[in-house]
């Protein structure tokens, strides 16, 4: 069993309308819902590739309960998410047919009360037992303390399950100095970490912040994983076209797979890149092109680096 | 007991951003939710005015669950929505703090299908017992025909009970003539039903199709009513500003209060005014401000004019 811990859950709603114009009104053609929050994304593909995963995080109001519901219809997953008084908000993405651009509106969540928060705390040691890796991922809802992912992180420690952290700005620095096994920031997040716009030197600058592992995502380039086993450079065959969302959550998908089964980390990277690739080329946002990963796995190019202190 | 008809209730929601641009990423700072649709807003402010009120149409998923708990939870409003297999539709406007301009993004609602318009049929058969007037408002949903409000209008005056109709294009045609006691078309739905943009010309025209008697809402030049008794102007006391939203439901709230309560045509010109002038200045939009209602009523002005044939 995997956990993957979604603090600010999301109702992801795509709306598709022809040419999106300020102060204008817009009939809808199409509306498409499907629970979101890199956790549930993560814990989608975990399910795809055959891994048990229980996922948790808060849910409240209305739309906490259409997540709640629709989760549960899922497959492979099971759903432990914890109640809250505010309501889980909602995601719209307004695609213009017309130029296919999408402009993206997001709820700020509902406002955690310290008696939540505590709860949850509880909810997710009990949930560690008998759990083989968790991921932490996204960002932290209104009212939840900064350094909430680094005390998750060290409550993982102890209980000797490893922990995968991804996540942003002053919650990912945090998190990183509390020692989790993998990190995956992508550039941007990086550079924000460690000041940094070089790439090596900044992920061996995270290592050094405390992440065992750091495997930075960087877009077309691929993925570059620093770790105590070593260093590689793992890239796509061919830059692909498509949907970006949700083909970092892919990616931490594929290292978590991994790391349950124990693959050697040029395996692991090749299967991240592979889910990435072929979660940008399916029809719908945050799917992956099965025939597309199978075909991708053996394609993918990793090279190891020498290493220099 | 007046029963207002909301074929296609919505859940408006109202976004609050800053600088809404197309192409880009926006947090929302503010989130506000309510029952839409201008059978429940005309429902809710003749609640407000102390009249017992059913309302009824359709609900269903998620969406329509939230508008039936908040309109149950409305002092006042008796709910007999039916069921549908559809998802009640949303309408999203999305408020830019930095213009003010409002975008508006409307799903299409559930398309009703032919048992579940049958049953609505019944139902509204029953519900108009015992009723001293219904409203019938806004839009049709898709899978609802075309002459549903014609329909709706014969029951209606076959079971002796007044009927108001509020809508516009092909439905307000058909609903005409199917000889409605009042409709309440804007300038816009005025001139696409009788082809002219002559207020008066057209007002008498939408007579001569069926309607007993007409009023037309013009805007900040106020309302224009034509009836066998005779023929009225009422105009505000003043040019206000605000949010119009739901100004011309509060005018429909005013008509038909002041319908049951058997005013003369002068009085329900002067509530129609004075409640839609409230709306306008009210800080929610939909909502009404009750003293400025109560200082308006007396100072709207109503003259009766010669009616030429």
């Amino acid at each position: 069993m995997i956990l993957t811990v979604t603090l600010n859950t999301a109702l992801d709603i795509t709306y598709r309308v022809r040419g999106l114009r300020p102060h204008a009104s817009h009939r809808v053609t199409e509306v498409i819902e499907r629970p979101g929050g890199k956790g549930l994304n993560v814990a989608r593909v975990l399910a795809a590739l055959g891994h048990e995963v229980t996922v948790t995080g808060f849910a409240g109001g209305a739309t906490g309960r259409v997540v709640q519901e629709q989760l549960t219809a899922t497959a492979g997953v099971v759903v432990a998410l914890l109640p809250v008084a505010g309501a889980t908000r909602r995601t719209i993405a307004v695609v213009d047919q017309t130029s296919g651009d999408t402009t993206q509106l997001n709820e700020p969540g509902p406002t955690v009360t310290s008696a939540e928060w505590s709860a949850f705390q509880e909810a997710y040691e009990d949930l560690l037992r008998g759990v083989s890796a968790v991921a932490l991922c996204g960002s932290l809802p209104p009212g939840v303390p900064v350094g909430a992912y680094a005390g998750l992180v060290r409550t993982a420690r102890a209980a000797g399950v490893p922990v995968l952290l991804d996540t942003s700005g002053e919650p990912l620095r945090r998190g990183v100095a509390a020692r989790p096994d993998i990190v995956k920031p992508n550039a941007e997040e990086l550079a924000e970490l460690t000041g940094s716009h070089e790439p090596l030197r900044a992920t061996q600058d995270a290592r050094r912040r405390g992440a065992r592992a750091v495997v930075a995502s960087l877009g077309a380039q691929g993925l570059l994983a620093v770790a105590p086993e070593g260093r590689w450079r793992a890239t796509p065959p061919a830059r692909v076209h498509g949907n970006p969302t949700g083909a970092g959550d892919s990616a931490v998908a594929g290292l978590l797979s991994g790391l349950v089964e124990q693959l050697p980390w040029p395996d692991r990277l090749s299967r991240a890149i592979a889910l990435s690739s072929a979660t940008v080329l399916a029809p719908v946002a945050g799917e992956f092109d099965r025939g597309a990963y199978e075909e991708l796995l053996g394609r993918v190019a990793v090279t190891k680096e020498a290493c220099v202190a």
